[in-house]
């Protein structure tokens, strides 16, 4: 695949999440149509897509169906089974590339991908037992955060040591999956840099989003974030660094720690990102149609910034504040079309514009 | 249907073009799934709709079932059937309401309801034969334009009569359907007002945009108008006293020729319109939104503009462009997924939005 697909071509997104539904939508806006691959029952993103195939990530006919009936394949997630990726590869090219994957799917992997590369990350150490963690709070110290090596988004699979006397729960919370100690970064904020990179290795970058978490969960998005312009060209050019690095096709999340000796990464996801959900009410071109661009092989949008944007979540109970929110000046919603209100479930989000910024 | 139906429901659509297609992404950002009706294959809305059914208007049984599987029924064009409208109705609410579609459908129906408002609309007389025609001429002159009452879209169904020696060509041209002459107008230019009543009664209006159209199909629009305070004021007026008048619920586009006596009507469209289309990149709640806030009873966004936007129609070839399209600053493309490029088909369009216009 060398050059653009053809407009009307179709996009297979594995996984029928929000990511994947605002990706379908994106895709839409450039002319092309979308297949979703999803194992759960009525996906969120098959509301907006072409076509769904709902079966299974072990169910090899139906990956090889999928694959056959899509012209490339993409991701809303990075937890695909190898085996699956093993299959459908087989068939249409997957973008980003598996190279991505495997690095941002392992913690221990990543951060020593990013060691590799100069960038500073968090001190850490592999623990896969009890014992390790004992050893591995001599060298890290506390506090430090237990950390499943796969799997953990959202705060999950992450147990925080005040001292060595936590480490026995924090063990046990990760039932015996293997781990990873992060040791402290005293940072003042986090930032992501949500960054692109197209086939023939052009890169645009987003402007930085300043991150606040609450309870583990993204919480809101600003942009500008506080940020030297010193700081702000580093952010881009570590990012540029590793999606050239991975030869890189497709939006990458990257987030980075801001402190008093510079920006840490703190990880790196393979995808559009939460944190980049302000461009699609601040942009000409968002982070989704920037990913859906650079898979299909367009050229890339600029990124440019035309407005200031506060991007808040909307968790669990915020959609009683939906009736509100409708009816503020300035504030695009966003709801994602999930069936069922959880504690802790990302229903939907909010862009607020400052038309004013400029 | 008193209060706002629950998300995760049904909206039906009419129609499976581009403004259905994007009145369907409209609805996924709300939470609500869409369901299209449309006699032609594949239509562009269906790429990104939950459901489609692909039936005749003459297809009573297809039209019930789509009703019953729906939870309330709006339409991108206005030129429905009666008998299809009637079946529909009969088992949900069509929203706007058949009285605009019975005065929007009709030239002359329409003039006559906006002259009983006490607005200006050009002068017109019916025109049913060749006598007629002739007689026309003496009271309306030339130059004017000869119409068909109904069907009439993009400079279709018309003719220009620059003396009365064309009046023979002319009517011709209307292939004996009713139509009406339309004495000419000296404006400066035409706005429009992208207008917006929600089920108790409020409306919102977008700011107007300034509209030019080429070979009789809108080609650019821009906001912000030329226009002054006053005009500007009564452009809104007009606007809110025709959806009063009509107890409209939904989206209307309503054309202004600009003249130094005032505000001339010059046409009105129950649905969402080519000249509000700047409104997904200049607002935080664009029109299909809009439209669909009404429709399913949510309040009304404010309408506020953010920025200042040029919308360009991309038309037949224009989707050469495309490529130069892409890489431009601050352009959002919007594509329609056609299959076929014709000439004089709107392929899609674009908005440059101005980032330094505050």
């Amino acid at each position: 695949m060398s050059e653009a697909l053809k407009i009307g071509s179709t996009v297979g997104i594995l996984g029928g999440g929000q990511l994947g539904r605002m990706l379908s939508v994106a895709a839409s806006r450039l002319g092309y149509k979308t297949h979703i691959f999803e194992p759960g029952a009525n996906p969120p993103a098959g509301q907006v897509a072409d076509q769904v195939t709902t079966a299974s990530y072990e169910d090899e006919a139906a990956l090889v169906a999928f694959a056959n009936a899509v012209d490339v394949i993409t991701y809303e997630f990075e937890n695909i089974p190898t085996s699956a990726l093993d299959i459908l590869e087989a068939h249409r090219d997957i973008r980003p590339n598996r190279e991505a994957l495997r690095v941002s799917q392992d913690r221990i992997i990543e951060k020593n991908f990013l060691s590799g590369l100069g960038l500073k990350v968090a001190p850490f150490a592999a623990v896969n037992s009890a014992a390790d963690l004992d050893k591995a709070i001599e060298t890290i110290g506390t506090p430090s955060i237990l950390k499943t090596c796969r799997f953990g988004y959202d705060g999950k699979g992450q147990a925080r040591l005040n001292s060595s006397g936590d480490a026995a729960n924090a063990w046990a919370d990760m039932a015996d999956a293997p781990s990873v100690l992060e040791g402290f970064v005293n940072f003042s904020h986090e930032v992501s840099v949500i960054a692109a990179r197209g086939p023939s290795g052009e890169v645009a970058c987003y402007d930085p989003g300043e991150n606040v978490h609450v309870g583990g969960i993204l919480s809101t998005t600003t942009v500008p974030a506080k940020l030297s312009a010193g700081m702000r060209m580093d952010a881009v050019l570590m990012a540029s660094k590793i999606l050239n690095e991975l030869d890189y096709i497709g939006v990458m999340g990257v987030e980075l720690f801001v402190t008093a000796e510079g920006l840490i990464v703190n990880e790196v996801a393979p995808r559009v990102h939460n944190s980049g959900h302000w461009t699609q009410n601040g942009c000409a071109v968002d982070q989704f149609e920037q990913h859906i661009r650079a898979v299909v092989g367009l050229p890339l949008g600029d990124g440019k910034r035309h407005s200031d944007v506060v991007m808040e979540n909307l968790i669990g109970d915020d959609m009683d504040r939906v009736p509100d929110l409708l009816v503020e000046s300035h504030v695009a919603v966003h709801l994602y079309g999930k069936e069922e209100v959880k504690a802790g479930r990302k229903m939907g989000h909010i862009n607020r514009v400052s038309p004013d910024s400029k």
